[in-house]
């Protein structure tokens, strides 16, 4: 569907669907023309396929590179310009065996939980259950980035030591916010990882919408478990859906 | 114009309008991906029509099963993959002989009314008179299901006891909230369903803006009875408009 | 553009120009399947135009009727389904000599100042200033139905002493707010009438988002006036806009 | 790509960056049928470019006329009609030399900063560095139009003498808010004039919905700069894909 040829070690089919999640992600709203989406090598754990630095919505299959997990550097000699941030996604795939697809965003109504001091998300609808469960009691930790680079960065990370220290924030919990800038979101696959991103804006719009209403009644650590295990169970509903939209005749996803 | 046989033993006509009812929910907004619609078969008052487990704008007439009342299964041996919470339909058609349709969604601006403790959802403009009554004094009920299977259930309406509990709830009036979920909407047709749950969706959007300006006036009960009545009246001025919008030569409702 | 005769006695153009304006107030989010535009008669000012009952999306030259000031009712003998409403837009042309031009509209940021006691709706933006000035002190007069039919009916303007209420309650100003219902704007042509109701819902929204941050600046009544004099005479430009996006050969209005 | 042709003395592509620059405003909502953007011409710097009196979505190269940095006016002998506020930008070129593109809009979340008394718009994610920094410490200024002319104007910018006073609040920073009117938004190219005015919405539309949440925690003057330096590093990413979406073969950008 991409109209150019894969140019990767890994399966076309991994290729393909990595495409697939940049368009969904952008046609649901969840980046705009930032943001990025990565997943882990189907032939090689050690590495992990991530565009080129350009809108996810443009994203083709010629576009994809690879990536050292270890390094977090394109391993083509010679690369186009790269996204600043890869080692948001290196460093997480190393300390995290289990993800498999990692999507970092600036989605709108998770931005409010990411600036204002001692917000919450929390998870309230069996949508997202992934935001807490026993894994991450307080929903989603939040990463300052003030408290390991000082307060004059530019909020990116740049670097390993970053990386490394934003998949320590991120610990065994499948969200991280990150202090003025968005958040980044794990999963076990790409249409998980996309299926969070979206809920866990879903998930903040409500609250936004609900906290001035009163009371909000958080889901207990068991429902967040169980709707999480039921719930993915099902991802390929909308999975299914978004790339229909994605792929249909009428032009890119643009 | 589904582009697929009815594979049922209803009239075509009403297969296509639960196919239109479909995409119309979504393209007004009402369902995503999850969120489903059934209509009482109308050769068989011990039946209904649902889909197989699937995105709503991606259902077409061959999609549609029949279920049982009584049981809330598919009669077809060796049926598709079902939704989860086809129980909350049988169970409904079941206590309630007045509906002849049923809307599960989870809905944006209704979400913070099943979420935030003590707010309550009353009829406040014309449009959306159904929600209040003779019938339904102080606006929808709102099921928690804690009452009934405890606080580590996935918060879906796996069985019939959750189902005949959550009709229950429901009782004599149109809309059920449900903690941590969504809501449930009846009518004695597709298209008064549908309208309901557009305009439950349009009168919580109200109260959410109008909340923060001052005390919000309901509607009188028989204010609301009579707007309903009237109202109801001109239900097919919005259906035959939702219909050419999904029905148009662009490509599928998604 | 219509593809349909005009079957008034009024000019083709004047006929296209309400056609148009229907679909402009639906693609401005300012109507949606309810709500309804009306012109004065360009030939006999005891004439104005107005569609049968319909949603204004599906409008056409056809659908165009003619109908009585005096009465409110089609001039046509045996006409098809006609809006209970209409007698809003008689009774204004009755009252009010200087109008050309009637909206009615739910417009869903105009609707919380139609349900908040003790919400006012005033003009805080240069674009909105026809909604004060020296005829409109205070902003839009509220229009309480219980006071002139009492606390029972279905909120509607059914007939000729509602509608002369409601012209009352609009005096010499350009908008009236419904408590509970929505809004009913008027003009001097059918351009200025449609730009005073897509901006009367952009300086509603405007106002419930600014209310939370401090006390909200209005214009002065010298402000008010000015600027409507000002922006009224710059119109053409907002409606050969809209009037393209309506007319485009991708398919009709809705 | 505007099928029309270029008539001003400046480089074919500079004319065509600006019609483009007219089209990306609409498509992401900055602008609506009023607002307009200029660029200082390419080969004269005492000259800018801007169309003629015409909303933005509809310009087309042979819209765009040449004036005259000093005195605002249009080069051409009897010219069409002209923007009112075209000061807006003459004024502002005059000041500063450095700025190469002036965006005038009326940006729905940036408005609610632009009447309520106190409410300050500050850089709170990284995107909107741009905001704050080192020459704008507090965030943009408000102009008062009252404190220049009295309260009783049309709030336009309708002279040298108001654009003066405008271009003297905005001083060395690149974004100043008009009370009861909109913003005014500069750069050192066209690409960086649209992005900082499309992130001034987002950051403004991010502040609205943070403020209910608690305490904001904005950018230290330092993150300010920083981010800014970064981020217009990679503003050709967003402009590519801008570019794209209203450049589609599917029509005009209306």
């Amino acid at each position: 569907m991409s109209g150019a040829p894969n140019t990767t070690t890994a399966s076309a089919g991994l290729v393909d669907e990595l495409v697939d999640a940049n368009h969904i992600l952008h046609q649901q709203g969840i980046v705009d023309a930032f943001g990025h989406v990565s997943v882990r090598h189907d032939r090689d754990a050690g590495r992990f396929l991530l565009a080129r630095n350009m809108a996810p919505a443009r994203v083709q299959a010629a576009d994809i590179l690879e990536y050292a997990v270890d390094s977090g550097e394109a391993l083509a000699p010679d690369p186009p310009r790269l996204y600043l941030e890869r080692h948001i996604h290196s460093e997480i795939y190393r300390a995290r065996p289990d993800v498999m697809a990692v999507v970092h965003n600036h989605s709108p109504a998770v931005l409010p939980f990411c600036v204002a001091r001692g917000a919450t998300l929390k998870p309230v609808c069996h949508m997202a259950g992934f935001l807490g469960g026993s894994d991450a009691r307080d929903g989603p930790a939040l990463f300052e980035i003030r408290g390991h680079a000082g307060p004059a960065t530019d909020l990116l990370i740049r670097n390993r030591e970053l990386g490394a220290a934003l998949a320590s924030s991120l610990a065994r919990s499948r969200v991280v916010l990150m202090r003025g800038h968005g958040c980044t979101v794990v999963g076990p696959s790409l249409p998980v990882a996309v299926y969070r991103a979206v809920y866990t804006e879903v998930n903040a719009k409500l609250m936004l919408q609900a906290l001035p209403l009163g009371e909000v009644i958080a889901l207990t650590p068991e429902e967040a478990d169980a709707t999480r295990v039921t719930n993915e169970g099902q991802v390929m509903r909308p999975w299914q859906l978004w790339r229909e939209q994605v792929r249909r005749p009428r032009g890119p996803a643009v």
